[in-house]
């Protein structure tokens, strides 16, 4: 093994990232060296790259970007013993603490110390990675690579459809990006009676409906409301998943919710926003959960039994492959908004 | 329209049945008149037929039995509105008082005043029926006759399936009877990662395997235990519905339980059985529940929202169709143990 | 019994009310007349007396004002059965239609069809009234009046309290009115581990203490968000229970919510607000319920157990009494902001 | 510190213990070494005296007693930093593996890995105790030593009340020992509407009067069924604890089990034995959950919660106090059935 690799590397404070050498990582007590065969571009990635007022305020270069990974173990540090050398393994990006209250009681996607990878410590756009073993998911040898790279996020998917009892129920899920679309296919997967899609392209709405939303309506063309109030022939809808972060399709989410309807929100407006909860959420005696990473690790267990089941086909999300020198075009085809998962081929 | 019809009732104490003139029955207050187009037979029904000792302590004669019914509502009593005639109806068979703790709470199934058609009044094993019409559910035109007569019984599968949170979760149903099947096909539409299904007949097990059981298996002749263990990986099921009333099939259940486990329990054993409490639930942490009619009414808004969104397919279900007249033939079928579904035709 | 009787009545659109003769009312099929005993004023009644924009919309004189009642029952409209003349009952203000999926799945305090007491059909604030039969619910014959009258009231706070697990938990309650000062009563029966109380006025700080509260603090007075992450350790509370309708309130609810932690809201804004939910909501993994009156019916059996038993002295509540003639006074006491319950004595 | 210490210990195969000399044991990585104040005895440590059939398969000799420990923490081994020098603690004596399915989601009481003090390694019937460190938990200093030593054990207590909700409602606890004793004060707490105790000793009938049972019945002397169904006027009680371990109450428990009633079992019965689940569980539609230990490590979070807080009282369950070297006539009081709980003072 050569003692640097490749890395996408925020150098400094600003827009852009460069790939430059840096030394491959040696992994510390209780954690794994991984060679990363691939890695996915996130949202995040694109508020770092951009060096956005909330990446600034955030993220300290030099810094490897890249969370969301998948690759294999090439070595264990001290202490380690679960994971073996030659797993094929995806990785949970949250690094926690495991000594608070969230950690030890079940809840650790809420620890407060929890570190990010490729946010808060070095991520994954290289060809090395170190992460503590328990970060670290096997998957069968062959799982395409294409499923491996989406489970971090796709554990984002379950969390959210997962967050309330859907069995029989009319589902409503505001944006259509790629968590949206893979959520889409949990539901149809866990017994949704109808679910319904909005967004504002029709590149989404199409990718939608292929994912399988019984209806999908773009929202900038349509009046949602409307439509949904007679499409449940003036019922509303069970339950709301929330990934648009927009507040005009919060508004229509909330006129469409059914008294007792409950609200999952996955998406982050980025300001505050004027809200009428009084006949939102307190009149409707309504119920609305914030979504946060994936549990720690229920999450893990619930996507594998999905994935691994056959049940959700996450292959057709990935719609654009790059190598790494390719990172402009990459973060460009992301930008877009036209596309599924853009996917960096690093050791495939 | 005459003023007698044709009843399969009960006349007296002791076994048997007679195909007998009974007046058209009116609806009281609150009631519809239904006339009926076809009801299936339930071993609950063979039970009275073959007068056990069950049937001969809660069974009054003389009663027209049948409680799985659908037809067409054809009159209504006074105060009953919501329902019109012309509707085509299943009909829930427990009329219960609406009065008690339990009927004012959401826990209808569990009311003790309860009178169940074809047992504690009559039923509809005849050419019409009258009932109160909150137990008369509006089905749409097109539904198959052989899935609207199946409602009733289908909501005891609905009801044990929807017992215990099954995504991604491996699922053991013991028993494969016309519930158990139907409960296999609900675990499959509501994101089981695995259904295995067990019973004691090749007939059941095939029907079990063609319902969507991932893994079928007949405990006359397999090592249940030591193959699901095996399946599992050692891990065990997650989730158990006992739908066999069966003392083996209930220690076999338990045996590959895992630790905090969860099981339901729709089979009815008939007697008391010996059981080690300590190792089936105390130390594993297990959870059991006690599965009796269908929720009223939460379980007829989920079964209609499986059955009319094509999510669950029950057609295959009805084997065998018969007319009131052919009823020795169709109790003989029922009792077989090689039959799905039996059904009369009677207003089809 | 005479023909007409004394009523606070809201005769025409506009401020005010008239204590006129109005003729008593016949107990429809179904119903229950009810020889009031005592009324109390809770804040919607305010908002009608004042004539605001939400009562302009909503109420439709004439209308006997009034909907939290005491009294005997002295007849029963035709069907009525359960309830006996000369029971001593408390009444639940809203009236629903037992038809519905909300009616019909224990979920009646969703029921679209809701007529409320004295809002949408004639209320209490007179001699008589007549309701449907399963709106009154007998008291014990030695239940104080003063206890009595709260029941209706008391539901709120029970149905708030119980909205989440509190055992062994930090809970705040903003807004300490009559029923945040009930609510403060239930937590500390059942199991809070501390109970947290703001207002903005000394009078409703010290009745909090004296109803329980560990920490009663003046949010107009004291850094509220500072002194409640001082006395939790900077752990923050687990539950937020929110009663004051106020923007500020809400914002210091949210700073001091832990991540994960439960809010139960009853208190209304009035308008829409500005809201940082991202902070407030998703990040924190926090969980929000709205609350509208009672569950119908499980928190009258609730009610019941926590006061028949003992467990909540509701006596001390009650701070004024008047005469129905004195409703200008009870009013104007009300308004003051410096009194716990008002009540009418009406046949006492 | 001198090397060696005085130990209660099992030296070989059969009943009774010996005082003897042990080396003082070395913290390991991420272990602490505690100084014992003091140690209580438990139900399991009497059968591990005895040697009974259940110790003989599981225990092996040599090994020190005792599993119910409170101590001050004197070293601290590589790795270990929450826990300081000079913390005065409580133990939990469940030592989990931290890397199964069951700890890696909340439920590590369901670990297969779990090895328990003073049974599967060394415990504290001894002058220190090396365990990891995050089985130590911090009390504050002036927690009386009666009640730090009892937490694992109260632990037993809180994890089985807090089972099911039972606010408001109508509570049987049978079996009145140290654990039903501790659960009676819990109830009371949690705001139970009331709670009813069975036992077969007036000494434990007594005593769980005196812990709060509102009803407290001698099965012996009472017909439980009857005394009970009369008290609560034919409803049955809505929530059962089974802490007795005898199929007599199991019978009796059932019997007046409401329809919908839920179970909690904590007692162990020591064998198979004949149970009616037909009419116990499956008609009733009764929930039945099985508890071993603390829910780890969220039962130590609520209980510190009931305890620190003053809501629980524990010091009356003390009754007898002996130093080590008394271990025959500790034993035999334990023995007894006269006695609450027992225990050792080592360094006070």
């Amino acid at each position: 093994m050569s003692e640097t690799m490749l890395a996408l590397t925020k150098m400094r404070p600003g827009p852009g990232v460069e790939l430059v050498e840096r030394p491959i990582p040696t992994p510390g007590p209780g954690e794994v060296l991984v060679k990363v065969k691939a890695a996915s571009i996130c949202g995040t990635d694109l508020h770092i790259y951009r060096w956005d007022p909330w990446a600034a305020s955030r993220v300290h270069p030099p810094i490897i970007m890249g969370h969301e990974i998948t690759g294999e173990v090439v070595a264990r540090g001290p202490g380690a013993k679960r994971i073996r050398v030659g797993d094929y393994v995806s990785l949970e990006s949250h690094v926690i603490c495991n000594a608070c209250r969230y950690c030890r009681t079940g809840q650790g996607h809420l620890c407060p110390h929890t570190r990010v990878l490729g946010v808060d410590r070095d991520g994954g756009y290289a060809e090395y990675i170190a992460v503590p073993e328990q970060n670290a998911w096997p998957n069968p040898p062959d799982l395409p690579l294409e499923v491996a790279v989406l489970l971090e996020n796709f554990g984002n998917a379950v969390h959210t459809a997962f967050a309330f009892d859907v069995r029989a129920k009319k589902v409503l899920v505001t944006g259509a990006g790629p968590v949206g679309l893979m959520t889409i296919a949990v539901l149809k997967a866990i017994g949704a009676r109808a679910v319904y899609a909005t967004d504002i392209t029709d590149y989404r709405v199409d990718f939608a409906r292929r994912m399988g939303a019984d209806v999908a309506l773009n929202a900038r063309t349509t009046d949602v409301v409307t439509a949904l109030m007679d499409i449940t022939q003036g019922d509303g809808v069970d339950v709301w998943l929330e990934m648009s972060g927009s507040p005009a399709a919060i508004e229509q989410g909330f006129a469409v919710l059914r008294p007792g309807g409950q609200v999952a929100i996955l998406g982050v407006v980025g300001r505050a926003f004027t809200l009428d909860w009084d006949h939102g959420i307190v009149f409707k005696g309504a119920e609305v959960k914030g979504i946060t990473g994936r549990r720690l690790w229920e999450t893990w267990y619930q996507m594998r039994g999905l994935v691994f089941s056959g049940a959700v086909d996450l292959t057709p999300l990935v719609t654009h492959k790059y190598t790494l020198d390719q990172y402009e075009q990459a973060f460009a085809t992301m930008a877009s908004g036209e596309s599924g998962k853009v996917m960096f081929l690093i050791h495939p």
